[in-house]
Formats: structure tokens, C-alpha cells, sequence
């Protein structure tokens, strides 16, 4: 699963970084979200006093390790990582809550078109697993919401705080609940009749009703989606209900949403954000970074995957099992198993002598394409027998042939690795 | 770094696994050595009143992973990991103390044969860096010391105990030191001139002196390992002076040595050990899991690296750069960007629309291999244009072409991870 999502990721030219699983509590401290920091953070004193916490999102990390190197990165500075997380939450079985976590960023670059590159990468690894046509995106703008909330409704900010509070757990809760939530929030009676329209909005209503910056940049995104191969209305959707909270997100906001009803929640989302510097490292200089990305965890993936039945099957990685009936074949075994190796097949050896029967089971229960077998008849004239576990053939080759001709049923494999 | 080393333990059939970074305390109390559970270990107390460590070594959590299998593992079981541990030393310019290791194990199969794999494998490791005739295997044999310390010089285990510890230090403190801690140990004076005898013998010396089968077992080891290609006497020698500790290891046990004199202490070592699962998880059943193994740090490797220049050079990930000298090409652009990723290149785009010198100083900041541009009187004829950014060489061709001439210039790539 981890191999197809960075193999995606990569052919979109993202470099992966790294990090530590422990940091200071302080880089936390500053912009986490206060739920994470206060009640979910795993922390410890250190033996030198230090306060520290294990990781619980990659950002912090991600912000630091670009303002190390921020003249050297080429831009847009394209960069990924498959970190695993560590949040408390309620503990289930005995299990501690650990999960992993694709981190996708894109920082420079004009807006638009690294807008619409982030969405297309969502959408191709979804296709990666086949699941293109089993979940749809939708799309928000920051500036829209704070032009509704702020000029047409009369909300301050934290009002509008807790009015998207609110509809983030609309479908968690009871209407009335819901409604006492809007009163409190500032909402009037006579309001909510609008509030509900704008939810309601396309593009081009709001283009009439409501012409601010955030619907021309999102008209002109889908444009460029469009241009880029993405299916809009289907694939790709504006709506205005997607909020992602109001932390670091300054621009368009999305969410990508699985089309099974099993599945309601959003499966993952991002958007942009403004000066990545300033969230986490003030002294990082004067250039104002700015991005957009996404997070995807392990565990919503899964159950996409899983609902729809699109768990990939594991191929074996083993190519090929080289026997050893007799100890006198040892020789010539390890011959042929180096070669084997130098190209680059994964090469078993049973690890003790043993007989034909017995070792072609072994081959087949590590799932083997072929096997490598020694008779005396074959010996004697410097062959050896290949056989195909997966048609059944079997050949006698000259030793010597024995890479050229696995190469023939295995095709070729990467020899060397960084 | 760790890509080569997954790729040529993967050659020769181990499976990955991963476990969690954070586990119960109590893991570790039971069989870590206990300065590492005192001193080095990372810990804290849950919100659920647990105290949970940072994993320190990676060997328990491999033993309940195969507990948990045990039935559905085909034999011999072998597996690897490169996880991050952490163990507090002291702290050098607040950095915390995390490093990677390499973890591999064989459990099963005749012990001679897995030896020799195991020992051929840490010898290929280091020979995919180009340092095969850079390092030194030296191997000993635990039920050779015991004969020796027990029958011949009439220790008990835990003065035996006390003398490993003694030589294992020799080298970092003064001879009269050293002297001081063998008198401790119940070492008397007239069986030093023994002691050190003994740590300058060959096998042959041996088999004729002190005929255990500690000695015999070495020598079949020998005689397998010149079998499999390995070069006893150089790449692989015998020394009664590797000690490796006392913990895990029940009959062979060998280090990797640099031979630069730089470098004097063991990079990695590793040996076999007698029923692991009995060491960790009292409860995992009846089999007697022996096996053998090693555990390689990313710090020792990246040292011995560096002193012989053997450091990998980074290769360029970015494959090709789609350039985007004007709004109208974006979708030829995107077809073209698209197509190449699937069949597995590495592709950039600018990001932003941009005049031609600039967007081509981009793809060499990239260190892209071939920039795909466009001009107006190709596009009208249906064509691109194809730089060979390593050779400067420039061809115009037709836009469905691109791909298949892109792969002349690459070759293939992987089109699919799982």
C-alpha cells in the first residue's frame, strides 16, 4: 500500500524527507491544533529535562527541514513523507494509536496551477488502486466562506468559528441540537434560511449573487483542472460546506470523500496555506513560502479500499528457489544463486539438504516462480533443470544459461538501488 | 544508503516487517541488557496509567511478530527491518538520540547453512558498497569460549562473565587496568600466559589442543562458506577474541571489522541464538525457534563509507521536466506529463507559465535528464521538442512519440509498485 502511494507520489517529482519521531513539546506548542497538544500529545520528560513529545503530525517537521535548506531546494519545492503519527486517543484492545500518515506539499509556483496539481496527484492515487471512479473531491475557498460569513451573515470571527464547529458535526448530532448550536453562535432565526441556501450554492449562482475573489479563483482552477484531464461535476465538485477547520488553511480547502453511503466522512483533505515559515520558525527569513497540501492517513485508505474491494493482492517477492538435494551440489548452487542475486531476483535457498519432494514444496509454500533443480543425469552434463511453478514446465539448461534463461520467464528486475 | 541495503537483503528472500515505535516497558525489562534498560531507555507513563517505552532494539518486537505467525511462516523464516531506535546517551549538541538499524534474522534450517547465508549476506551488504576488500569477518564460537573458560581455566560463569567483559574493553583502557579486572575475575596470575595463548590460536591449533565441538562446528562452517565463494583468511578469519556479550548468543557469534586503522571497533556483528521466542513470549507455544542473526547501525556504515569514499552519489530522481511557455500548451502538456507517469517516470512541471531560458535553468536545478519543450512551429506541425539535457541534444518530434522516445533516451522504468 506505503510502495504505490510513494511510487505516485514520485512520478509527480515529490522528494521524500524524513524526520524524528521525538521533538521538543515547544514545536508543538505554537500552532498544533490545542485538542492535539492538550489531550493528545504522548510526552516525557527527558533525563537532561527536556520536555518531549512524540510526534503527532509532520508539518512542524516538514516547515523546519525547508527553512534549514531553503536556498538550496529548487522551486516549486515538491515534498512528501510517510511518517508514522502518534495521537491518544481512547484506547481500543490494548492497542497504543499509532498511524501512518501520507504528507503531500507543494510549496511556490503559481497558485492555480499548483492547486490543480495537488488535486490531480489526489486523484491519481486513488486511480492507483482503482478506486478513480469510487470517490469524488470537493472544493472550497477560504475567501468565500470568510466573504459569506463576514459581509453577508455579520459574524465576527468567532462567531464564524463556531458556526463551522457547528457544520463540521452537522451529520453527527440531531437538527435541533444543531440549530441550538447556530443560535449560540450568533446565528438569528431569520438567517438560517440563507445560511441553508448558501450550502445549497454552485458556482455560477454564487458568480451572480456573491462575484468575490474566492468563486473567480475556484472557476479558474476548474479551468485549469479541466485543461489538466480532471472531470469536473463528477470527478472534482465545488462544495461550500467543505471547512477543514480554520487553522492553517488561507485559500482553497479541500476534501475527498468516498462515493460508497458506508463510508460518510471524509476520507482525507488539504488546501493552501500562507507563510509556512511563520507558523512554526519565525527566524526562518524574510520569503514568504507558500503552499498547498495534503494528508492521508493509513486507516481511512484502508477502509476505502477494503469497502470497495480494492485491497491490492500481495504479490510473492520471491522469484526464484535454488535447491539442494545433495551437499555436493553446494557448490553450484551458490554459483547459480549469486548470479541470480547480482541481476537482482530474490534467490531462497532451502538452508539444508533435503530431498526433491520435499524442497518443491518448500518452493511452492515461499510462492516461488521457479525452481532450480539438480539431477545427476543433468550434472553430469552440466545442466541443471528449471521449472516453471507457476505453468509447470520443465527444461534442463546448461549452467552457464541459467540467468539468461529466468530472465526469459521473469522478465528483467532493477539490479542496483540507492 | 538504506535502498541498497533493503535491495540485497531482499535478493536473497527476506521479508520486510515493521512494528510500532512506542511499546510496553515491560517488554524490554525482561531480556534487553540491563544497561539499556536502566540508563538508555526512553519512557513515560500513558493517560491510561501504562508505562510505555521508545523501542531501544527491534529483536522483541520481531519475536512476537513471529509468534503471532508462527503457522503460517514458511521455513527457514527470514526477515528484516530498518527501524529507528532510540536510546539516550549522552546528549551531544541537543540532538536526540535516534539511529537506524538494520535488523536481519534467519530462524530455522540447518545451522551451518544459515550461518553461511547470514555471513555471506553481511559480506554481500558491504560488497554492493563497494567494500567487500574493505572489511574483515571475525567469527567465534560460543561453546568454545565456554569449554575454555570452564574446563580450562576452571571459571564459573559469572567470573567468565566478568573476563568477556574485561576483553571486550581491553582495547579503550591501559594494560595495568585490564590485568587489575582479569585478577578480579578469579583469573590467576599463571593463567594469564594461557589466557593469551588462547587468544592467538588458529583452529588447527585448536582442534589438536581443545577438540570441542565449538571447533568442529567452525571448521564445517569453514568449509560451507569456501563452498558458497567466500574467501576464508581474508573476508572471513577466526577469532577466539569476539566476545559479542553474553545475552542472545548460543553458538556462533562474529563481528564485520573495518580494515582501515581508523576504525578499530566492530562496525556490526550479530550470531545465533537458541529459542527466541522463549526469550521474549513464554506463551508462543512449543517450537524451539533457533536462529541467527545481525543487526547493522546506519552510523558505523556511514562512517566506514566515508572513510573509504564509498559514500553512494545521489542520483537525480527528477526524470523529465514538462516546461509551460504559454497558458495554451497546458493541455498538450498535461497529456504529455501524464503519459510519462505512467509508465513510471519522474516528471516536473514548472508550476507557472515561463519564458523558455528560465523554465529550462528550472529543469537543470531540477537535475532532469530531458526537458520536454514547445515551440510554436512544431505545435502546429504536431510536434515537440526533446532536449537531452546530459548531452545538449535537441529533436523535434511528434506528440504521440513522446513517451516512446523519452524511454530510448531512459529506458524503462517500474510501472507499478505494490
Amino acid at each position: 500500500m506505503f510502495g504505490k502511494l510513494s511510487h505516485t507520489v514520485r512520478t509527480f517529482g515529490y522528494q521524500e524527507y524524513g524526520g524524528p519521531m521525538l521533538e521538543s513539546f515547544d514545536l508543538y506548542a505554537a500552532k498544533t491544533g490545542e485538542e492535539i497538544v492538550n489531550q493528545q500529545l504522548y510526552w516525557m520528560m527527558d533525563r537532561g529535562d527536556r520536555k518531549i513529545a512524540v510526534r503527532p503530525e509532520m508539518t512542524p517537521t516538514m516547515a523546519r527541514i525547508v527553512a534549514g535548506k531553503i536556498h538550496e531546494l529548487a522551486r516549486p519545492i515538491r515534498l512528501f513523507s510517510i511518517p508514522n503519527l502518534w495521537r491518544y486517543e481512547r484506547p481500543q484492545r490494548g492497542r497504543l494509536r499509532e498511524h501512518w500518515q501520507l504528507n503531500v506539499d507543494v510549496l511556490g509556483g503559481d497558485p492555480l496551477d499548483a492547486e490543480a496539481e495537488v488535486l490531480t496527484l489526489a486523484v491519481e492515487i486513488m486511480a492507483a488502486f482503482g478506486g478513480a471512479d469510487k470517490m469524488q473531491v470537493k472544493v472550497n475557498h477560504r475567501q468565500l466562506m470568510d466573504h459569506f460569513f463576514s459581509k453577508k451573515m455579520g459574524l465576527t470571527p468567532e462567531q464564524t468559528h463556531k458556526v463551522v464547529k457547528a457544520i463540521d458535526a452537522k451529520d453527527k448530532v440531531d437538527p435541533a441540537k444543531f440549530q441550538g448550536w447556530l443560535a449560540e453562535a450568533g446565528v438569528k432565526p431569520e438567517q438560517i434560511g440563507e445560511l441553508e441556501n448558501f450550502f445549497k450554492s454552485d458556482l455560477i449562482t454564487l458568480l451572480n449573487t456573491m462575484p468575490c475573489d474566492g468563486v473567480l479563483h475556484l472557476l479558474e482552477l476548474f479551468k485549469t483542472l479541466t485543461e489538466a484531464g480532471m472531470k469536473i461535476g463528477t470527478q472534482i465538485v465545488f462544495d461550500p460546506t467543505v471547512m477543514r477547520g480554520l487553522d492553517y488553511y488561507t485559500g482553497t480547502v479541500f476534501e475527498i470523500y468516498d462515493t460508497s453511503p458506508e463510508n460518510r466522512r471524509a476520507m482525507f483533505g488539504g488546501g493552501r496555506y500562507d507563510n509556512l515559515m511563520a507558523l512554526f520558525d519565525k527566524t526562518a527569513g524574510k520569503e514568504a513560502l507558500s503552499g498547498v497540501g495534503f494528508g492521508m492517513g493509513d486507516v481511512s485508505l484502508q477502509h476505502f479500499l477494503e469497502v470497495h474491494s480494492l485491497v491490492p493482492k500481495l504479490d510473492s517477492e520471491t522469484d526464484v528457489m535454488v535447491t539442494l538435494p545433495k551437499a555436493e551440489f553446494r557448490v553450484i548452487a551458490s554459483n547459480i544463486a549469486r548470479g541470480l542475486r547480482a541481476e537482482g531476483y530474490h534467490v531462497v535457498t532451502p538452508l539444508a539438504v533435503g530431498n526433491f519432494g520435499n524442497q518443491l514444496k518448500l518452493a511452492n509454500k515461499h510462492e516461488a516462480k521457479v525452481a532450480v533443480l539438480f539431477g545427476d543425469d543433468e550434472f553430469a552434463k552440466g545442466e541443471v533443470l528449471l521449472k516453471n511453478l507457476l505453468t509447470g514446465a520443465q527444461t534442463s539448461v546448461k549452467k552457464d544459461s541459467v540467468v539468461a534463461e529466468i530472465a526469459k520467464i521473469l522478465g528483467p528486475r532493477n539490479q542496483t538501488e540507492k
